[in-house]
Formats: structure tokens, C-alpha cells, sequence
């Protein structure tokens, strides 16, 4: 299954990884109603290469809970949630938001298209993974969970809201607390759902579900410490993006606050408690534990 | 119930009204996670004064299909796609999309606050609407098949698939079956989803639905044509908005495609196919009538 992992490439089993883009390019195909350029942006932003983190995830813990079997029912979730990480990349990107030109080592969508257009195809995304959620998911009752816990997640409590308070901190001191209650809505809230989802897709028990989610919030957390860490030291062509760009744009992130060093090891906590909460899982957890210790990997 | 209709004022139950602006603003709270001031400019662009047309639609589809009882259960849809229309008014009037400064008689979203901000409420609506739909509307499966058909009508192939149609089409000249093509998505998706949301909130027949779909259709081409009218004759103080503007930006238009006079008759002849269309509930559907006769009636 998957391949031994190194330093460098991600634990991902790579059939799984096909599975993925072909679920993806399928729901980025839209009848004649959509204009021909706007359907040409949404899939130049959404099926622009990437690890596609966030679904793996949701079919691991879908795997996790149900067998194989599961990971098929879960598959329109793992489309849902990398719809939302797209749109909320094109948005962000905005001139009015960040303002960055570079994404996934190309232009960002505004750049390649227009500003217009980048604001409609994040509009069309975000729209367009709830429809995946609301037809895809079987039965409808557990579409409707997976719909509300995803709107939760991406919504003004959420991801929304973290990315408006993370504008308002640029060139301002904030504490740690504030930080990671930053970061826990921007990045951590959509790892949290992405598990959860996976969980209720594949019917997983209650335990299943709150086990998991426990993981994807202290994921989601390193992630967001080893995403600062690469900002300090890591290179444009492996992190695919502007590097430096917090300390440019006066951001106080977890190396600033806490220094390199402590930052590293504190990623590495957070991971072993995360591989800690889905040990009951056994060996049906093992490709999320790896996927977890890789995260913890990059920041070194 | 309703009050004797005048030319200016339309056929809404007061007490109905009030019902919906309290699910409003009961849908417009959050909790801390939300930044303050986010919160304060979501509610700045969804409780503006408005008449709700399309909230009372889906309740009178409801009523019309469940009576009284159906009213309660559709709230929760009634409230989704007024987020819709809400989260598209707030994003169209983009200095990037139309550049508007005024909208219902107030300063525009971004206009109010900053252009980051009114991308982030837009963004906030959207994702509200589907957490509303999915948790509100009971049982599950139900409120699943309102995600999903709000979702359509919302996504790339109606509501922002017409965006970014008219967008391309300023400073153009485009014909009737483009113009009618451009409407049917950008105003017609929503009005159309309005009554399908009531007719499968309140569990109507096949029928029903497809009954209200094409009264909501009928009505939503009217309401378009009437509104290209009120653009050449309308005055700002009534319509919240700038007057003359289609114009201004070199759209066309059914007046500039047919003429005012045909224009009206048209407006006029899609109204009485609307009513056609319901005759079959009777007097269930009179308070629809009500409301379709006076979109009819501010064409002249």
C-alpha cells in the first residue's frame, strides 16, 4: 500500500491519491450553464497539483472506522472539503486579502484571470461542495450532518472568522493565546471537520468520531507550527509559495513567539498526542499515524 | 391577514414579515469565535431593510402546499436564501464585480466597512445559508434535498454562472435569448428555488413542486423584466438603488431589447402564466397570486 516514507514525499497510498483527482475532476465538470471561463478557473484552482492533505484524511478516518468499504461513501466529503480549502486559497489571495501572486507555484487565480473571476470561482467552489456533500453522501439524513458540521467549520465561528482576525493582526503583537485561537479557527477548524466527516460518512460510532476529531485538532495545530516553520526555513520551490511572507507582513507567528527550537518541539508533542488519541484504533489508525508523523517530519 | 394591496405597497403579512425578520436576526448571532466586528457587518448586510420577497415566497409555497402548520417547518429555508441573495448583493457590488455604492438605500457592504470585510460577509452568508438549511429543516434527508437544490441554484451553473455572464456582458450587445439566459441564472435560479424550497420543506406533493417551480420561474422572469424597468423610470428614494445604471455601464436591457411598452407587456403576460400555473391549489395559493400581480403591478 503505501510507500516507505521519506523526509520529502508524503506517506500517501498513491491509487488512493488517483481515486482523489478523479473524484475531483469529475465535480469540476458543469453543464452548459457555466460559462466556459469561469468553469476553466474553478478547475485552474481546484485541480491545481497539490498533497490533497485534507481529503486523505477524510478517507483514512473513513477507512479507520469502516474498512475499504467506507472509504467509496466518503469520497463526495473528501471532494467537499478540498473545495473549501481551494476557495478559501483564491479568496484569501484577493488584493483586498493577503494579495499574494504566487500559489501552488503558479499564479493565483486573480493573476492568471481577473479579480472578478477569482471572487466568483471562490463563491462557485464554496457553493459547489455542499452540493457534493448534499448528493453525494448517503443517506440523506447523514448528508445533512456532514453539511452542517462542514458549514460550521467553514463558517464566521470558524474559518472565516479566523481569516478576519488574522488580517486584523498583521502589524500588530498578539499573545500566544490569541494566535492559536487564530490558527485553530483559519487551519485547524477544516482539519477537525475533515475528520469528522470521514467519521460520519462511514457511520462511525460516537467514540470513533470524538477520538478522531481529537486527532484532527492536535494535527490541524502542528500543522499550522511546521507551516510557520517552513515560512522561516524552507524554499519556494518545496512550500510552493511565497516564503518569508509573515515576517514581510509584520505576522507574529509560532517561531516569533516562541523561537525555532521550542516551536519544533512543540509540533512534535502535538503530533505524538494526536497519534495518542486514535490509539484505540489499532492497526486500522496506522496510515493516519504515519500521515501525522510526516507532518512532524517537515519541520525539520 | 394581508392588507388591501396598493400600487406601492405589496401584499406581505405584517405578522409573517415580523416572522421572518426574527429568524433573521436569530440566524445573525454568533458566538465568540466570530470576530465583532464581521458579526456587526453580516448583520449590516442581511437585516438591511428589505421587503424579503423571496423568505415569504418560501413560506407561502409551504403554507400553499401544508398550510399553517408547513410556515414553521420552511423557516429555516426562508432564512437560507434571503443569506443567498444577501451574500450575492454584498459580493456583485464589489469595486472588481458592479463597483455599487449604494444598495438599499444605505452605503454598500464595503463601502460601510472595507472591501476585505465584504468579501469575508459574502463568504460568511453563503456558508451560513447551508448550515442553516442543514440543521433547521427536519428530518435530515429533507434537509439534505434543500441543500442540494439551494446549492444548484446558487453554485456555477445558475446564481454565479449568470454573475459572470452579465459581468461579460457590459459595454456588449447581447440578444434577447442571451439576455433571458443571463436573467433565468442570476434571478430566476433563486426565485425558482424559493418556491421549490417551500414546496419540499412542507413535504408537497410532486405536483406541488413542480407547479410552484414553474410559478416561481414565470415569476422570476417578470421580476427581472420589471426590474430592467424601474432601472429607466424608477427614482432611487423608492428603488434603494442607482437609478439609470444598466445604462450607465452600457448593459442592455428588455427596454433597450423591446421597448418600455412591450417590456410591460410581457412583465404582464409572464404574471398571468405564473397564476395559471398554481390554479390547481386554489385558494391555498391566493396570498402567491397576491404577491405575483403586485411584482406586475410596479412596472407601471
Amino acid at each position: 500500500m503505501a510507500a516507505a516514507p521519506t523526509s520529502d514525499s508524503p506517506p500517501l497510498d498513491a491509487q488512493r491519491s488517483e481515486q482523489i483527482e478523479t473524484a475531483l475532476r469529475r465535480w469540476a465538470q458543469f453543464d452548459a450553464n457555466c460559462p466556459a471561463q469561469l468553469g476553466e478557473a474553478i478547475r485552474y484552482s481546484l485541480l491545481a497539483p497539490g498533497k490533497r492533505l485534507r481529503p486523505h484524511l477524510v478517507l483514512l478516518a473513513a477507512e479507520a472506522c469502516g474498512g475499504a468499504a467506507a472509504v467509496e461513501q466518503a469520497l463526495p466529503a473528501a471532494v467537499a472539503v478540498e473545495m473549501i480549502h481551494a476557495y478559501s486559497l483564491v479568496h484569501d489571495d484577493l488584493p483586498a486579502m493577503d494579495d499574494d501572486d504566487l500559489r501552488r507555484g503558479r499564479p493565483t487565480c486573480h493573476k492568471q484571470f481577473d479579480e472578478a473571476t477569482a471572487i466568483l470561482v471562490g463563491d462557485a467552489l464554496l457553493t459547489r461542495a455542499f452540493e457534493v456533500l448534499a448528493t453525494g453522501i448517503q443517506p440523506g439524513e447523514r448528508a445533512a450532518r456532514c453539511c452542517a458540521l462542514l458549514a460550521k467549520a467553514a463558517g464566521p465561528e470558524a474559518l472565516v472568522g479566523g481569516q478576519a482576525d488574522d488580517l486584523a493582526a498583521e502589524f500588530r503583537h498578539i499573545g500566544l493565546e490569541r494566535l492559536q485561537s487564530i490558527h485553530r479557527r483559519k487551519t485547524g477548524a477544516l482539519f477537525r471537520a475533515s475528520l469528522e466527516l470521514g467519521a460520519v460518512a462511514a457511520d462511525g460510532s460516537a467514540e470513533q468520531r470524538q477520538a478522531l476529531v481529537l486527532f484532527g485538532e492536535k494535527l490541524g495545530h502542528a500543522f499550522q507550527i511546521v507551516d510557520d516553520l517552513l515560512d522561516v526555513s524552507g524554499n519556494e520551490a518545496n512550500v510552493g509559495k511565497r516564503i518569508g511572507k509573515d515576517r514581510h507582513r509584520g505576522k507574529v507567528t509560532y517561531p516569533s513567539l516562541l523561537g525555532v527550537e521550542p516551536s519544533r518541539r512543540r509540533a512534535a508533542e502535538l503530533i505524538e498526542e494526536a497519534c495518542q488519541a486514535i490509539d484505540s484504533f489499532g492497526a486500522a489508525a496506522q496510515p493516519l499515524r504515519e500521515l501525522a508523523e510526516f507532518v512532524g517530519r517537515r519541520s525539520r
